[in-house]
């Protein structure tokens, strides 16, 4: 069984001591984080000494991608270290004979439980042996996994912020227009859902409708007067890029 | 018995036409379009004179929106006639005296049956009876409807661009960069999916992770540098919108 400990228990860290636990697969030895706050419901111990780290398989470090490399320096062991971010590369956890990334393409949040299982876990490492180790601490979170190298991760990375971070910036304005009008997004919630599921069966060049598709500058025009300028500036320049993608150059 | 005829068969009027043939509350008496194209599959007739117009009750043009008003004028009737559109005022079907809007905030494509159930029809009219009508018909469909006034529905549809258009040109540059790692949008979807989930449970604002949310300009110029002009200007204008949303000014 792999013995498992994890640095940092923000967001991520905290779901993933979780998702540990509640496998039968893994151990989780305990866990170490910058304020030394207990996480409720754990069974693992809060680590407080980081200058006696307790015998274990994989350490995962956590902990904001600026300081990964400062962690992984200060880590006196000879497990494997692998970070767990979608942007860092690999060599930030070089200093360690055996490294890795484990990295997970998903938004984490304390105020949601996410499911680990349909999750595609990103895997990175510095030979054959430490790979193996990881695909086992996976699979005991979910059924899938893919090697990615520290290119791919950040480009995928890149397209996650447009996938999510964006996405759910538009949701944002969406909600703003709506409550001018005292409606709720509820009432756009089939539309919400219809345009992910169109997006994942037909692919998203061929759902894209609206305005700038069918280069309908009248309503485009319409629009535009209505929003102010930081949410025209937005309207105009994601309205240029849909209509550059099918055709028409303003 | 309410008796229907349908003017406009592109994606929208198509549907309809399925939906009100598959009712057993209201009857679909017939439809015209411009190219006299018969619909597959249903039994109601294609109408190929406009000059005589079948006894009816209610008339819903489905039309594009600049041909609406057009329509309107040549539609020679005493029943009920209607737009679908969210963008365009009730005022363009007011040479009818009894006339009113019948707008469905969802996107149709001929490739996907949508579910009517759920969707709020959205209904405006010139009078309570017509109201009554508009309604009684939207039963048929959907138990959930909602009069809007045609300030109201234009600034939904506005809310509809960001929340369909925007969001699905989102999802597109999200492939386009996962395609140059060979990677498959499916990679994501865990994450898509979760992206909506999160919004609709807590709100779009209190569910914005990612640099923008967190001024993390390291990861920002990392991102833009991996952007070419167009996907920049896209990226660096959405960015700039969650950073003064969540009070950083750049």
């Amino acid at each position: 069984m792999i013995k498992i400990i994890i640095i940092g228990t923000g967001n991520l860290g905290t779901e993933l001591c979780k998702g540990f636990e509640r496998s039968n697969s893994c151990k989780l030895v305990g866990y170490f984080n910058r304020s030394n706050r207990k996480i409720d419901n754990l069974k693992a111990p809060l680590l407080e000494n980081f200058n006696v780290v307790p015998a274990c398989d994989i350490i995962l470090l956590c902990t904001p991608d600026d300081v990964i490399a400062t962690v992984s320096a200060a880590l006196n062991t000879t497990a494997i270290v692998a970070h767990t971010s979608g942007s860092v590369a690999l060599s930030a956890v070089s200093n360690h004979q055996q490294h890795g990334v484990f990295y997970l393409p998903q938004s984490f949040s304390s105020s949601r439980n996410v499911q680990f299982e349909d999750l595609i876990i990103c895997l990175e490492a510095s030979s054959n042996p430490v790979m193996e180790q990881l695909k086992i601490l996976g699979s005991s979170l979910s059924r899938k996994h893919k090697h990615l190298d520290s290119m791919q991760r950040k480009r995928l990375h890149l397209a996650a912020v447009y996938a999510n971070n964006f996405v759910n910036h538009c949701y944002l304005k969406t909600q703003e227009l709506l409550e001018r009008e005292q409606l709720d997004l509820a009432i756009l919630e089939p539309l919400l859902r219809e345009t992910l599921e169109k997006a994942l069966a037909i692919g998203p060049l061929n759902a894209q409708t609206g305005p700038a598709k069918r280069s309908d500058f009248n309503t485009i025009e319409t629009h535009k007067n209505m929003l102010e300028t930081t949410d025209r500036d937005m309207y105009e320049t994601i309205t240029r890029s849909i209509l550059k993608t099918y055709g028409t150059e303003l």
